[in-house]
């Protein structure tokens, strides 16, 4: 028998509660033993619960019973969800947690505390919801040399831009829509301004290259300035504008993670990745590339991911040292956007005929030495797939400006 | 120290080689363990292969060495790849391979002989290549119970069936073009017949249903008589015509496995992935739907996916209980292709006005009491989405036929 208890019994907590007990035949079969759902804690009170009898509201209840072996947290923000979790570890229960803010901010010490007491901190349901990808990165793909990961990891902003394009709505009001279906919250900073992509960006950073990237020291940039015209634009060009969290590794060695909104070109899957779906490309050097696909939120696709994580952590108590990694003591081995090198989807101010934007682009790019054979230009916009450093994109902006071509919006274009 | 050895030095095997040595450090970190590659098995000499003297001819040789942990089989073939991997187990040494026909052959017995010994049968790169998709599903993805896996499981097929869409090409010509580019086998039966992808979804559909699924249970239809037509007829009809290796569990309990080729709506991302690449959604009902999305074959996603193996059972010598099933004595479980209901993509002989095609369908559907609310026409084309029986479809076919449009060509609609 593995006795287990879940912390906060809000959406995803009563979610992998609910699916518990509905395949709790498949989840014991998967597990080879035998499980219990012990104890549910909330500070609130759930009388007419079915499960009414498991709640409490104090972690001291289930650290007292030695049979406990996996807590799954599922409370959401960094304390008091860190304390506990410590707290467990320390009592030698392995934890699984669905909290992104918790792992970006504290991942390199959960984890040293569970290595620490020989047991787990699995984290599946923190990226992408659903979508098996914390796992797959370091097991299927442990012998791989990452070089790159993109991702769209938040289904709300891929929501809103999707709906710019299909239903021609401004920002604003797609946004007011996602709020009246649910996917966006009243206080939508977190995921327009990219702040909850950053926290999943920094998890997948610190797994792939063993140091923990803490959200502070990575660029991050909503999706507030992107216009319909961006939007319609960036369909006209074959491509689609999507909020794209990325780390890449730099020639120097120094890895260089970023939130932004970039042009994907449709000869990339992720550009396709519509709705409130989310999507994680993978790039290392035996595989090429990977790419997981799935819902990135919502009370069942989420406590699929911790459940996977429960019955996991219940049949391996032994820390799993290939999910780790460490705080450097230092972020000196991450880079600034500056040294980011891209290509560049150009919006200007004015429309003008396709021919002659296609020139006038061509001509400032063979200026500043740049192959204009990949560009592609229609009326108010080009994409430049070359990629170019900082210097060469401002002086390209410039030599257009200088033509008549103002830039009115530009963001870097992500790989084919 | 961990000690494995690789049976085949061909182009998986030789990866397989190769990738350890060049991402040695990083594997060792993963494994948690220094790691040795002590012996090649091959019947062929390599005197100027930089690993000569890892070389052997007799598995005896391997067997004697009792400081192996694991053998890696890139043999392909289920003989005498089998009865060397059964003595490897009996031998209590874990297994790994990157050989799906001998898994759809003789997985059950692998597994039961390997948990016999307290050991692991792996077979991650037998299907879909560099895609993680073995170890997501049993264990990532443990807590749902699975309604339906699709795949796009033959590169080979995926990218003629590209070629007549994006160039123009007959089949005869897209398969002359992928044998020259070495896509394609000179005997190309086993990829465009479908036989391939038929032993990839026996594999799937028996580590999501617990049973094993001979090939010889599995409908199986190529793409032979796909043509030029029907790829552009989709194309036109918003979608792709691909090769789809699905497995459906049905209202009786029973599962109905399959192999032909379906209209898949660019709804579904899987109408999106194109060339060589490989594609599995996987249906649960906790997670709705995820995707799996990679290279399906060559050297070293191959590789990828058998190192991940290697390091995974060097890690763990107990039985991961989760990766397993049985040979249920009998196939009454697997259903037969009449079983199947699914909406119809029919191709007309004749060409007509896309208004005279709509009505004259959708007074066959009403004929029948099937909804055209979902209908779509083109010229010399229909997609109907709504599901039928075999019955239904072929009074539907019988319908049209008497108004005078005769199929030329039809297949099932695969779900948006």
């Amino acid at each position: 028998m593995k006795k287990f208890a879940v912390l906060g019994f809000g959406t995803v907590g009563s979610g992998v509660v609910e699916l518990f007990y509905r395949n709790r035949a498949k989840i014991e079969e998967k597990a080879g033993a035998p499980m219990e759902l012990a104890y549910i804690l909330d500070l609130r009170d759930f009388p007419d619960s079915p499960y009414a009898e498991k709640f409490t509201k104090s972690l001291d209840t289930i650290l007292a019973d030695k049979d406990i072996t996996v807590v799954a947290e599922c409370m959401g923000g960094v304390e008091p969800a860190f304390s506990y979790l410590m707290r467990c570890l320390q009592n030698d229960i392995s934890v699984v947690t669905s909290n992104k803010e918790l792992i970006a901010a504290k991942g390199a010490e959960l984890l040293a505390e569970a290595k620490a007491h020989s047991c787990n901190c699995f984290f599946e349901a923190s990226v992408g919801g659903a979508i098996p990808i914390i796992r797959p990165l370091h097991r299927c793909l442990a012998a791989n040399d990452f070089s790159a990961i993109y991702g769209i990891l938040n289904g709300t902003t891929n929501y809103i831009l999707n709906k710019m394009l299909t239903d021609g709505m401004t920002f604003a009001d797609a946004l007011a829509k996602a709020q009246k279906h649910g996917y966006a919250e009243r206080e939508p900073s977190a995921d327009v301004d990219g702040h909850d992509a950053c926290r999943k960006i920094c998890i997948l950073a610190s797994l792939a290259f063993g140091k923990h990237v803490y959200p502070e020291s990575v660029y991050t940039k909503g999706i507030r300035e992107i216009s319909l015209e961006d939007a319609a634009a960036a369909d006209a060009l074959d491509g689609a504008v999507k909020l794209i969290a990325s780390v890449t590794r730099l020639a120097d060695g120094r890895i260089l993670p970023a939130v932004m909104p970039m042009f994907v070109p449709h000869e990339n899957l992720m550009s396709r990745v519509d709705g409130v779906f989310n999507c994680v490309e993978v790039c290392g050097d035996a595989i090429d590339r990977a790419y997981f696909t799935g819902r990135g939120a919502g009370k069942f696709p989420t406590a699929s991911a911790v459940m996977g994580d429960v019955i996991e952590a219940s049949k391996h108590h032994k820390t799993v040292f290939s999910q780790y990694w460490t705080d450097a003591g230092t972020q000196d081995f991450v880079a600034g956007i500056d040294a980011l090198e891209s290509g560049m989807f150009i919006r200007f101010s004015e429309d003008a005929d396709a021919e002659q934007v296609f020139t006038a682009v061509s001509e400032a790019l063979q200026a500043n030495g740049i192959s204009d054979d990949t560009l592609s230009a229609t009326t108010n916009a080009c994409v430049i797939p070359e990629k170019m450093n900082r210097t060469t994109q401002d002086a390209v902006l410039k030599a257009l400006a200088d033509k008549g071509f103002a830039a009115a919006h530009w963001m870097p274009v992500m790989d084919a």
